[in-house]
């Protein structure tokens, strides 16, 4: 609950976009918020890629939700990052190592097949960096059943949290241990899908993002 | 984008119940979407824990958004977690694993003392079991600079994608690999706080959750 270690950034200079950046790229799932018909709120979960000075994003053509971004619904998107357990001395200062980005604006829908064909590849990249060069490239009727929005990064504030317990001294004094809990996350080993084919191997791209795989 | 594997479950079992508790316990963060008096929606990224049939989030009487969920302002709760890419052999195919719960209804604040103490110590032992018992009592001042709520467990939707890339047979004999990367999410080493006294030993909560320290 200790709120001294946080720092809002907002639209500052470069470090804090570069900040902003590197959230948006090492968070592969946003949350979009939307007002429905009835006036209530609505959150949507879905993956998002950044591409340069916008917020990629796609789903079916048959989701409700999504199209109501594309026709430009005003929404609200946070990328949230949880970087570790703030353990205090007290229950009161313990707290979160976090990241959390809030972009505001509206969607636009990429409508134009080179400029979707090329948005698609920058998500397939996105999540899995030259993944786009080792498939097929998609067809036209699968690119007619994708809708894909782009996000400005225009509006927007983060705040990072990424201090130290801050107990009083009298806690200090104290028999409690204090500390922070690291949140590690990584891809474990693939698992090859059941009906693969054993001549198949591990692509390059699967290998660069698995550590162990990796070597 | 394929949805062939997604499941959605809502309030259709216990089996269902169980899944959606299970993802409340093991994620520690959710978003709440808010709409704001422009009419513009909020999205309010925060630590949540789930207290049997409710949801609990704390955080400073400061905040304009939480005092907004206190006054029982409607409101949509999304807890997801990434457990996955499945790599398909191509792009369109290729998707995620997730659990996504998006609970509807609007929050009460625990005012009662003892009530709201009971709420923080099950809050506490929520990110780290056990810790509540090793921390010294929070003192009436901290009880009062802090919001307690609780949405209750009622409206809620499940949706699972659990399954395998789904690719057409054309694709199957193709040359590209598909699979599944699944996220691999713990805490690393604790790291004690800079100002630790060298006599004070990692308390037994830390451990349990630390796999490295649990040996």
């Amino acid at each position: 609950m200790s709120r001294t270690t946080i720092t809002r950034l907002s639209r500052k200079g470069s470090g804090e976009r570069t900040a902003l950046d590197e959230l948006l790229d090492g968070v592969h799932i946003g949350h979009f918020a939307l007002v429905a018909d009835d006036a209530h709120p609505v959150v949507l979960p879905t993956a998002i890629v950044r591409d340069g000075d916008r917020v990629l994003v796609h789903g079916s053509t048959g989701s409700p939700w999504l199209r109501r971004l594309a026709a430009g619904a005003t929404t609200s998107l946070a990328v949230t990052a949880f970087d570790g357990l703030v353990v205090a001395r007290s229950a009161f200062e313990s707290s979160m190592r976090y990241r959390s980005a809030v972009l505001f604006g509206s969607c636009r829908a990429i409508t134009d097949p080179e400029d979707k064909r090329r948005a698609l590849d920058t998500i397939t990249d996105g999540l899995i960096p030259g993944r786009s060069q080792e498939v097929r490239r998609s067809s036209a009727k699968e690119l007619a059943a994708v809708l894909v929005l782009a996000l400005p990064i225009v509006e927007w504030s983060l705040k990072v949290s990424e201090g130290w317990p801050d107990d009083p001294a009298d806690d200090v004094a104290g028999p409690a241990w204090a500390g922070v809990l690291p949140v590690v996350q990584h891809y474990g080993d693939p698992i090859p899908a059941p009906d693969l084919r054993a001549s198949v191997a591990l692509p390059q791209s699967v290998q660069r993002i698995t550590p162990r795989a990796r070597g």
